[in-house]
């Protein structure tokens, strides 16, 4: 008997979440509930059901495991709780300053009604947090970094197309090769903002627009770019397009610690991703855990979890006898 | 109250536990077992007690955990299921092809002790399975590859010291780079056996011995080398005491995978390891996990658990607001 799942939004996470689900022979789609109208909203998956938000409490028990794919502004800090009430949920809220807020309502709901919930889950948080913690764990005495990219940032690329003059835009973060090395080789360097990434943009101009300005609105913008060295690239709208569509992403999280009686010895972790497509990888760590949620609310677990709570055997499809005679 | 932790074998791994305990100021080294005489044993930690292991059950009531420090050959097999009877008990059990047997007798003796036995922690088996397992969860269509190195293997070093007319002997494994690219740039390669690693060999010889029949007899030796490139080099005692005395390891866990609909997008994860001493390391993790064995113990779980078995939050010294609010 496959494990039931919903889809809660139906954008790029929730298209890759569909994906995902796909290769799990355990996991089946049963229905995803969108905002629009169900008649407009094709999806991939020929056995599941487009349904309309509102008569998500009708899928009460036909559902094993709800996956959460709003956004991280406004739509999870409400919905996840909400759904909470009447299923398992998981989601991916990354705004890391609200995420006890985030915690405690959601765990205040799913205890409520004996459901769990997963919050925070994909590579980072996700991935990246448990390797910083695992590395943290097991090397005391050290320093994390985290780098990311090369890849595309979403709030960076939406920030290039509020500038007057741009018509389209995207944005690469980049980790400085030099930094990551001095990393590598456990000098423990202090590293500044600008030392550690660098922004590259793909900016296609308005007609009539002032490239000099432009560039120098990008460059100079607080929190976004100041703080960074910063190229702009113009291009046409076909190259744009032609070159810059993917949703690539990645990014690495080492550790460098010492061990012995007095830190003789030096030691590194390192963790790293290399990402073609950002949403179809987090869908794809979500759905792991869509099996975890569905596992420990069977076993009688209740409350909210995030990705320290759920023991890795969770995970996996297989039994916990393939996983030593496989993979141990 | 700090958790009180026993070391059951003072080698290099007892070394390296003393070592990592005194990093975590939640763990404290209560006394260390021998099967020497305790008197001509001398450890670091100056308010731990030496014992002989004919003395053990004396220690029932006052220790925690006990970090088994034997062999895998001959020593856990015997000795984690009998400990597992009085203490909880945690391994670096890696006989991999031996593990399935050993889980089920440390869970027989646990179970019937009411005691948390973790088996085969260190980083591989270990951090090593755990990245293999969590990268196959998520990426379920792909393939691993484990690459190991450049380190110091114990056991083909051994092999070198085995050989008529060598006197002393340092083996490395090394990844081969070429490998390794092919396998991040998420091509799938099938790789042979010698197309994945290197042997390089530094040999003293005994005085009069043929090194020309030393090296062939070293690079054709079955099942050590013979299925590898290996190379030979011949040094005076001095310089191996010199340049080869430390042992490092380190290794890759990588899994690419494919996402998408039809399988168009793919991605790489890789976690890897570079190590100045490979038992200090393995201790720090066993100590980690020792902490999660004394939690789950506390808790009311019994039985054999591995690294799968163990959710991350048991590792750390945090808490799970800290970890969420500083981790996630």
């Amino acid at each position: 008997m496959s494990i039931k799942i919903g889809i809660y939004g139906y954008g790029n996470l929730g298209r890759g979440i569909e994906c995902a689900i796909k290769q799990n022979e355990d996991l089946e789609l049963v229905a995803v509930f969108t905002r629009r109208d169900p008649a407009n909203v094709s999806i991939l998956t020929k056995s599941a059901t487009v349904c309309n938000v509102a008569d998500v409490e009708q899928w009460k028990d036909k559902i094993d495991v709800m996956v959460m794919c709003g956004g991280s502004a406004t739509d999870l800090p409400e919905q996840t709780p909400a759904l909470a009430k009447m299923f398992n949920v998981i989601d991916s809220f990354d705004t890391h300053a609200r995420i006890p807020e985030h915690f405690a309502n959601v765990d205040a709901a799913a205890k409520a009604a004996n459901k769990v919930g997963i919050i925070s889950v994909g590579w980072d948080p996700g991935m990246f947090s448990l390797n910083r913690m695992y590395a943290g764990a097991i090397l005391p005495e050290g320093k994390d970094y985290t780098f990311w990219g090369k890849g595309v940032s979403q709030g960076h690329s939406d920030a290039i197309r509020r500038v007057e003059g741009v018509k389209d835009g995207k944005q690469y973060t980049i980790p400085v090769d030099a930094a990551l090395e001095s990393v590598r080789n456990g000098e423990n360097p202090e590293l500044t903002t600008r030392q550690k990434h660098i922004r590259e943009c793909f900016v296609v101009l308005e007609e009539g627009a002032d490239a000099a300005k432009v560039e120098n609105e990008i460059k100079t913008m607080p929190n976004y770019f100041a703080d960074y060295d910063t190229t702009v690239h113009f291009i046409d709208e076909e190259e744009l397009k032609k070159n810059h569509s993917g949703i690539p992403h990645g990014g690495f999280v080492i550790r460098s610690g010492k061990t012995g009686w007095d830190g003789e010895n030096n030691h590194v972790i390192e963790y790293s991703l290399r990402l073609d497509s950002n949403p179809e990888f987090t869908a794809s760590v979500i759905v792991a855990y869509a099996r975890a949620a569905y596992r420990m609310a069977k076993e009688g677990q209740t409350g909210c979890k995030t990705v320290f709570d759920v023991a890795p055997a969770y995970l996996s499809a297989m039994s916990g006898e393939q996983l030593r005679a496989s993979l141990l």
